[in-house]
């Protein structure tokens, strides 16, 4: 095989450090280990990069293909740190970034009739190691909720508006001592009106209709109810809540976000 | 300036009729003149395409940009004949689609503080020209609409859910004959339980919220509604009725299609 | 259990029928098994509907979201036709729709140092029974190629513009005498300036960009080589190419649709 | 008028304090005045959002989309520090926050025949007010690029793979001393491999194939090279500058990132 020039590997004289650079984009097929032991075969969308120092012209793109595709199989929180450490090594590196977003699936009972259907959330995990060897874990999931506003129920003579809201929580800490992903998506869906369901019969939608029209939240509210519930669990340094409802009587929607820690 | 090889002037062996070819996802500011003598500025989303026959290898894709850009500043439907016309006569070819998608905006009184606000709808014009010299115009808008579930208002003993939906209309005819923009609008927003407004204080909200219990509807009744109205329109040779539901109950949407003509 | 009113069997007066009433975006993990014996755990986005007579008010949305957790641990096109009886069945209807969209994998060796990865392609499944009892399939492949500009390379003194293009190729035809989708993604990517990989060596890298630069071709040339290659296969009805490229000099796209059948 | 409660202006209990609240999703017609002294109508897209102290309850949405509608008609940099006034007054709040998102446009004439037509670059206002009476504003712009990668040149006997790429560039700093959108772009215009263009014809597209052939940029050229004309300009406090290339033989896109200030 003929000598090809490694034109990555030019010095660079602009002096400009690059904080990431890598892929994006890259759809590879994942099976993915929950802590609470539930395995699913799921299909994420990756990001991987790392740092470039001002002196080197170029990073090795293919790399990081390389080493997604030998760690889908078996991806879990607890292997984050392993995957960082790879990638330092093999891209030879300071810092690196690592990122997986991927539907995750819960098979739900109606509340009734206990008909049972998956339901799917929008899992992303970011994992990050930083130049001082600081590792930063990022766990997010978009779950979507029923949102009846207090405002329209007090106000109407009868019925109050409603809508499909959903909440972006973002909790940061230590890989092992995180909160899992269902109990992040349970105490999301205990501060809405209601939960939502995939399979719901005549019973259950009453039952849903009912509890929403009883359990009415702002925005604001919705944010704060899951504040609340984040502030009382373990593991998590930080986090980030984002709600959102496509609201039913405008053609725009209302948003709230906490941030603590 | 040097002969530069035409290549798109080539014959073609392959002898592969190609239907359209030429460009899309063309952004262009446009001003469009309604039916009602309205002017809008609004942005375009353009495609532009022509029939190739078999024995030419391409198409010259930048005389569509020039085009777009000499009809932009005056897009009306009167005017889709004339375009047609141009791009036959510049690109030499006996088919050619014109398509543009933009928001359209109407000033809407919230219905009792009379509040006002612009609500935005997707619109669409397609006009097409067929090698045995038939027109065919289509104008499609999209219109969000409230709908309250007639279901789940009468088995609940309180509330009932509703959401944002939209209808998408697609009416087709004679450029002149065809519906305003607005008289569709009109037409879709008297169908679903209650309009969209962009402003809403408190006692507009609760009319709105009770004329939304007042008026349930399931996505088929949405649809239906939209149907009855248009057959009772002069000036439409075809309509499809799209109305989708984003349901505050699931995740996913219900939808329904009607066809006549 | 009290007996709660059934609202969507109630009769109808508007005398409009409804062609297609359903759900879509439901997204579910499904297993899917291909022609070539292949079996790949993927997430499927979901839209099912059926004919409902105009002197009926509703369908039951909720016998969707059953059927296709019964059917995801085994979907296939040999099995399109049985999933399609058990929609008519439950949901006592003369027509249904049956549509599964889903990310497919290949893992491809790089050309030279035969390097592996996964690439993903877009699939659609839908599946249609119709009044009549008439059956038709209609499987959608979408498959990312390289496209380099014939004029570009015959007018420069040096290099070619090319850029990442795209190709919807969709056929129709008898569920077991369809092409399997490796033999149509095959057709495409033999009909493009050069293939797609997701991991290139420098070796590979070399091959791929002189491969691009010696098979030149227009949108219009890469429809009309599949056009060319989907005529010489058996099973095939109808089918349509729309080719595209995302234009690396432009800011809007090329496309071109060639339609047989 | 009957009296109608107000649910919003309750008193809160959960002692947790809300980032923002507002609005988003809100699109609009406005009409934007560039530092440039161009006026252009064009279409944004708003989100508005204040903070909201622990023992509120919600904030009063309609108030946002009034405010956007009195100042839509002239939208400039200058005008931002007295929107974020407004809000803070009518909102009652401490912080605000007003974006907009829209497509700006600029007239081009090809490089050699001056064939002139309109290319269209997304732009992002940002305005915030922070409780400490302290300003931020960012602008943003994605400019779209030609890049050709500097290894496959190298490596390969005859041509090189290019792609269409984007750069997003943010800078943030005082509103009147900030560079204006032009100059944004026109940096990374001259960054990348070759700018792109709405029209080329032939003379045109063999000027730009060489051009590109002749500066090739890997992802990281790429933003290093808007560093450099970023750091030497005047009026910018911080800036960010994220560059992708849509990779024309992988279906993943590089990206590389550069944060200063």
């Amino acid at each position: 095989m003929e000598k090809l020039e490694d034109t990555q590997n030019e010095r660079d004289s602009r002096d400009v450090a690059i904080q990431r650079v890598g892929i994006r984009e890259l759809r590879h097929p994942i099976i993915f280990l929950d802590c609470e032991n539930d395995k699913q075969a799921t299909v994420a969308t990756a990001a991987m990069a790392v740092a470039l120092s001002p002196e080197l012209r170029g990073t090795h793109m293919s790399r990081f293909v390389a080493i997604l595709s030998e760690v889908a199989e078996s991806v879990s929180l607890a292997q984050l740190p392993a995957i960082l450490e790879t990638m330092l090594e093999r891209l030879e590196a300071s810092e690196a970034t690592f990122e997986l977003q991927f539907p995750y699936f819960i098979t739900k009972a109606a509340p009734i009739t206990k008909s049972s259907g998956k339901l799917d959330y929008q899992v992303t995990l970011k994992a990050e190691r930083l130049a001082e060897g600081r590792e930063a874990i990022a766990l997010s999931v978009r779950v979507p909720v029923t949102t009846l506003c207090p405002c329209s129920r007090n106000i109407a003579a009868r019925g109050a508006h409603n809508q499909r809201g959903e909440v972006l929580v973002t909790v940061t800490g230590k890989a092992p001592d995180l909160p899992s992903i269902p109990t992040l998506i349970r105490a999301v869906e205990a501060s809405g009106s209601s939960e939502l369901y995939s399979v719901l019969k005549r019973p259950d939608e009453k039952q849903v209709t009912e509890r929403a029209y009883d359990h009415p939240v702002f925005v604001e509210d919705l944010v704060r109810n899951v504040a609340v519930k984040l502030r009382a669990m373990n593991g998590i340094d930080t986090f980030r809540i984002e709600g959102e409802n496509f609201e039913s009587i405008h053609n725009h929607n209302a948003f709230a976000v906490v941030v603590e820690g």
